[in-house]
């Protein structure tokens, strides 16, 4: 089972016939535009595929002939839906690109092999023929992760994982399963629940992002709590590279050296193409709860985190949203006038006048057997009132639930109308956690204040909790601003660089989940030490000799 | 605080002063030679090291003066004692050597640093005049992981990390601990303890290793299935390299990347020397329960481990003997006429005869909150009936508990008496474990009696699941044997490779948690494929160019 592309927008967020219910919602288009400081919003449709040229294919006759005998005549796509679609990912940064026709970093082909001998034969012949491949799951990078981009290339492919999605087989006894690395996150999720079993990993990316995916940018789903990131679920992959077939460990725990699989975790496509993967899954959960607090301020929230997780409470999912988000939820669901998630919040508020400006809405989520749902519940309530928390009904849960994966359709009508919107994370320890996320909130608030089309303008930065550790949490950061329109790319260069700069100086990781791709890379070297990116560039030149995976990502060259 | 190194044994197991019971239990002896097919058991006493005599160290006069010059003329050792107590780790092939008066791999010095520069400073010294360095912790390396042998290095010395043993602080919002490397089990465990908080690392070297020889080896300690195992609880890591300082990232969760911590796990000194460690600690646990179980066989107490960890039942340990070991416990708490652990086992398989030959002995292991302890007991206790098993008490698990790092000093007076005893350890998936286990068994057992010095010796080959994961578990062989007195170091490798080669075959790893080092080098590229040395070997280049650091072991020339 595979996603139909031609039903998905090659230019912004999933499927093309959903429609954000914002779209039509005039009283939140006028609250926003005063909110932002506009006067008005102006009307920036993008450009439509038919009127965007492409430059002709780069891929020699005999080229394409080759990858043909290989993957066969329907596998090798070079038509101008295809090379669009695979141009880049889905981040702000290139909505921007495709939006106003820049298709500069189309492939020359799209390469869709149906097993891990053909990924092998396209690697070897492209390697020796200065051919580039950028291994393409669903596409939704938000970092530039697939950005087809190769300069000193002779030409470039995308290989476009999606027509290996077979789960390959359950070991019941271990709880582990094997699944070719394109499959989607619903058929691989429809095919473990049908033996009753889950994987877990739902990320805001889920419909339309694949396995191998996860484990190449080392993801993290929204209910990690209670499954684990990829780093955790992870027991084996098979890397196909220009040197042949990496096969990693599949033991539950060996002390026999560094662990390979641990170096595909992360690795973006740049060491080879994970073709397999084997995953622990545990058994579907009976039930699933999701339930709303209202916490006075988020540095209380943010304490109720940091007990649930250190005394180990099994909770699913702890998202706890900052007082600005808090706000954009009440406000918008007020202007909406519809029993919506942000109304809830505004009545709640309402009830409870002494929380004032400041409250921070929490949407905690609970999964397992009803005895276990039962006491993770009742134990975190404890832990929520202890810190002054108000439960707000599990009618907020649900809706949260609900639309928990349709978040970023609001991106494409906010760029119709003049705006720009886009999201960071970062993680760091409980010590330093306070500091970062100010610095970062006022990084992006300056910055866009800076950057901003007129005087007077300014950004909505809010921010929650998604993921949380013992040790600390992730910080997910939204800001919609109005867009400079002259100069749009590189009004998102500043706040991005400004707001990485930020994370660096307060000791948060450059990416909690989203990878490293083009967007991160200029960071690498603050990240691991340029010993650290040495090391990272030695695995790369002996799985990768002739540096053909996923060019100007991962890697600083 | 650091070990007194005068009172430890250079050539045996720990203090020099503990007496083992089993040295004067003469019933235990004569059950011994009887049960493996011995007429009579022979005194083979080890060569005091007065009698030994030590080549000249092969250390320049002005390279020495160096190393007196960076630590301080004190740091820098080369009498007789230092230099053959860090010419081996303690394996009993190690033991061979050391008892049979063979330093030839004793180092030419032993340097004592204090500090993370004066370690670059040796190693960039060292890289330029062809001396190679071999980290060491706690010598307690079962598989010549500090073997000081270099020969094709102009000399070579050890670098003995127990001035390094200083708990640097904790964090107690993010719940971390940092403390220097060489830092002995007891003394960072009472550190944190002070705290009130654990890092809950009990190897049975524990009194004996310490923090950087666990996360050089990536290893597990007795009740890793609480605290996890070294992999699970190592934040970041200093790692001295002949090319610098490498400090790997801190963050709870980054997608940054292959994550270098993880490729600091199992480096065993061969990319470098760890010098200090960012831990997670939990709060010293309330309460700690140990308790036994008998179940009719192996097989239904691996069902009821197999079941309550995929549950997610908080045990702390799952210890279960199978059918040989449980005998050979029952058998000498019988020959001894004392309430051991055996006799209790005994009783309890004398009061359910229906039990028969086959009955495996379990203990197991809770720590926590009082109502954390008593919720996972009683849940454990339901799925060992539930399985079979009946309850032995509370009584043979504090006997166990009070043992628990003792059963390493049993060897010393076998070597003395002609025998050999070996352990040998490995992981696989639950549906791959009966296999292995079978394979394993069989191979040594017949492996022993190839090798015996008469015909009719035998072997006792014991075996027990000691760590436990819902995707597989591990099994750890000890075993006993009439030593070929003639070559009894090819005896040791003819089993140890027949075994090895068994596992492999099988689909186990080669270690789960005692490492490579030397003694399973060969089989490395079966582990991790000839492509994946290939990596390792390149990080290993990108780190120690010169090659210096601990060469022979972890990697394949």
């Amino acid at each position: 089972m595979s996603n139909d592309r031609t039903k998905i927008s090659w230019n912004g967020w999933g499927w093309t016939a959903h429609r954000d219910d914002v779209a039509t919602n005039e009283a939140a288009w006028t609250w926003l535009a005063a909110e932002l400081g506009m006067p008005s919003l102006l009307a920036t449709p993008a450009r439509s595929l038919e009127d965007i040229a492409l430059a002709p294919s780069r891929l020699d006759p005999s080229e394409r002939a080759h990858f043909a005998r290989v993957l066969g005549e329907d596998r090798v796509r070079d038509d101008h839906f295809e090379r669009a679609f695979h141009a880049r990912g889905r981040s702000y940064h290139d909505l921007l690109h495709l939006r106003a026709g820049n298709l500069s970093t189309a492939p020359d082909a799209v390469l869709y092999p149906r097993g891990t001998e053909e990924i092998l034969s396209v690697l070897s012949f492209a390697a020796d023929n200065r051919i580039a491949v950028v291994p393409y799951g669903g596409g939704t990078s938000v970092v530039g992760s697939v950005t087809a981009a190769a300069e000193s290339f002779k030409a470039v492919v995308s290989l476009d994982m999606s027509g290996m999605g077979r789960l390959i087989g359950i070991d019941n006894l271990s709880a582990t399963a094997t699944a070719e690395a394109g499959i989607y996150g619903p058929a691989l999720d429809k095919a473990l629940r049908a033996q009753n079993v889950v994987l877990g990993h739902y990320p805001q990316s889920f419909e339309f992002s694949t396995l191998g995916g996860w484990i190449a940018h080392r993801g993290a789903g929204q209910q990690s709590s209670r499954y684990g990131r990829a780093h955790d679920w992870l027991v084996s992959a098979k890397l196909a590279t220009p040197r042949g077939l990496l096969t990693t460990e599949d033991f539950p725990g060996s002390s026999a050296g560094p662990r390979l699989t641990d170096l595909v975790l992360g690795s973006e496509g740049a060491f080879g193409v994970i073709t397999e993967a084997t995953v622990r899954v545990q058994p579907a959960p009976a039930e699933s709860l999701y339930t709303g607090f209202l916490f006075r301020d988020f540095a209380s929230g943010t304490a109720a985190i940091r007990h649930a997780v250190q005394e180990g409470v099994c909770v699913a999912m702890l998202r706890l949203s900052d007082a600005e988000e808090t706000r954009f939820y009440r406000a918008y669901g007020a202007a909406g006038k519809r029993k919506t998630l942000g109304s809830r919040i505004a009545d709640a508020v309402l009830r409870y006048r002494s929380f004032g400006d400041g409250a921070a809405a929490m949407i905690a989520g609970f999964e397992g057997d009803k005895a276990l749902v039962e006491r993770a519940r009742n134990r975190f309530g404890e832990i929520a009132k202890q810190f002054g928390a108000i439960a707000i009904g599990d009618s907020a849960g649900k809706r949260w639930y609900q639309g928990r994966f349709h978040g970023p359709y609001l991106r494409d009508p906010l760029m119709d109308r003049g705006l720009g919107v886009d999201t960071l994370e970062t993680a760091t320890s409980w010590s330093k956690l306070d500091a970062l996320y100010a610095a970062v909130k006022n990084t992006l608030e300056d910055t866009i204040r800076e950057t901003a089309p007129r005087p007077g303008a300014r950004g909505i930065v809010a921010c929650h909790i998604s993921h949380s550790y013992p040790d600390g949490a992730s910080l997910y950061f939204t800001y919609i601003f109005p867009r400079a329109l002259d100069g749009d790319i590189a009004q998102w260069q500043a706040i991005k660089r400004a707001a990485t700069d930020a994370i660096v100086a307060h000791g948060g990781t450059i990416s909690h989940h989203h990878g490293v791709g083009e967007d991160h890379l200029p960071w690498m070297v603050q990240e691991k030490s340029a010993l650290g990116v040495d090391v990272l560039r030695a695995i790369k030149s002996t799985l990768d000799p002739k540096g053909i995976l996923n060019p100007g990502k991962l890697i600083p060259s």
